[in-house]
Parts: structure tokens; C-alpha cells; sequence
């Protein structure tokens, strides 16, 4: 169907969404400013970057800043292409709902 | 995240998406057509609708046309609200990837 083609399984759930859109926004976020955006436990974050890394779409490099270990997050190439073709995926659907 | 609130958990498949945009834009639908239009099994149909029916977004009759039994699908007045409130969360999202 025309009007839902193009969507990005991956991007299906929107924490995912959001995780994305911070990343292309900025390039990269680490584990604490992601999780605090999106207001979610860390159990479930970890989760959602797991599902990205594994599609590809995102890569994590662990660090330590002191003492405490830091995770950092980076979109990849891919998961750019991916994610402006899901964001025009969902402007063509949202011009197909107002016409 | 201001970004992605107001998405329903019930469109995040993007074939209940589908089903929505063809209820809301023509009011209802029987089940042949919605197939045809979505390009699904006769499962994969029947589970997507049943969650929305679920949800009380739309709703199903069923009758005959002559010996065949048929079944249409209408959007409800909660789910035409739902889905209105899901393109509006939409539409300030692609808002905000374009800020």
C-alpha cells in the first residue's frame, strides 16, 4: 500500500524513534542524557540501543570519564540513510492522510 | 521526551496505521478491500483489526451479500480522536527533526 511504504520496522516503536531522532540531531548522546530524555529505565534503553546496534543503525563506545565507565552512542552512516528514509516515509504518509 | 509524546502505542504498527488512514479517510471498509489495499494474509488482517477493535477505535459488521458472508470494518468516534491526536504527535515530530 502506497500511503505505509517505506516505513523502517525498526523505527516501528517509538522510544526507537526518539533515540534516533537525539542521535541525528546531535551525532552522538551517552547513555545518561538518552536515558534522560526519554524517561526510561535502564533496562529499557538498553534494550532499544541493543535493537539499533544489531540493525546496525547505531554504535556504542564505552569509556571511562574518572572513574565511572561511560557509554556514548553514535548513529551510523546506515542508520542515517535509514532514518531520513523512514522520516520521508512518514511525511508522504502524513501528506497522503491530508489530501 | 516533548518530541515524541502523544504517539498511540495502538498505530505503531504501521499496518493498524494503514487500516486507520483508510477508515478515517473513507469511513469504513470491508475486509477484502482493506486486504487488497494492505497487501496482507487474511491472519494478518483479522489480528490487526481485532486489536483495534480491541481498543475501540473502529468496529466490524458482518453480513451477507447474497451467499457470501462479508465483513466491514468502520472507525468509531474514539478511534477518528485517536488517530487525529497520533497525526498531530506525528506531524510535531517531523516538525522537530526538521528544527
Amino acid at each position: 500500500m502506497a500511503i505505509i511504504d517505506g516505513f523502517d520496522k525498526a523505527f516501528e516503536n517509538k522510544i526507537r524513534l526518539g533515540i534516533m531522532s537525539v542521535l541525528a540531531a546531535n551525532g552522538s548522546a551517552d547513555f545518561a542524557t538518552l536515558k534522560s530524555l526519554l524517561e526510561l529505565t535502564d533496562g529499557n534503553l538498553a534494550s532499544h540501543t541493543r535493537h539499533l546496534e544489531e540493525a546496525g543503525y547505531i554504535r556504542c563506545e564505552k569509556s571511562f570519564i574518572g572513574r565511572k565507565p561511560n557509554t556514548t552512542y553514535m548513529i551510523t552512516e546506515s542508520g542515517r540513510e535509514a532514518f531520513a528514509a523512514h522520516i520521508a516515509a512518514l511525511e508522504r504518509f502524513l501528506q497522503g492522510c491530508r489530501s
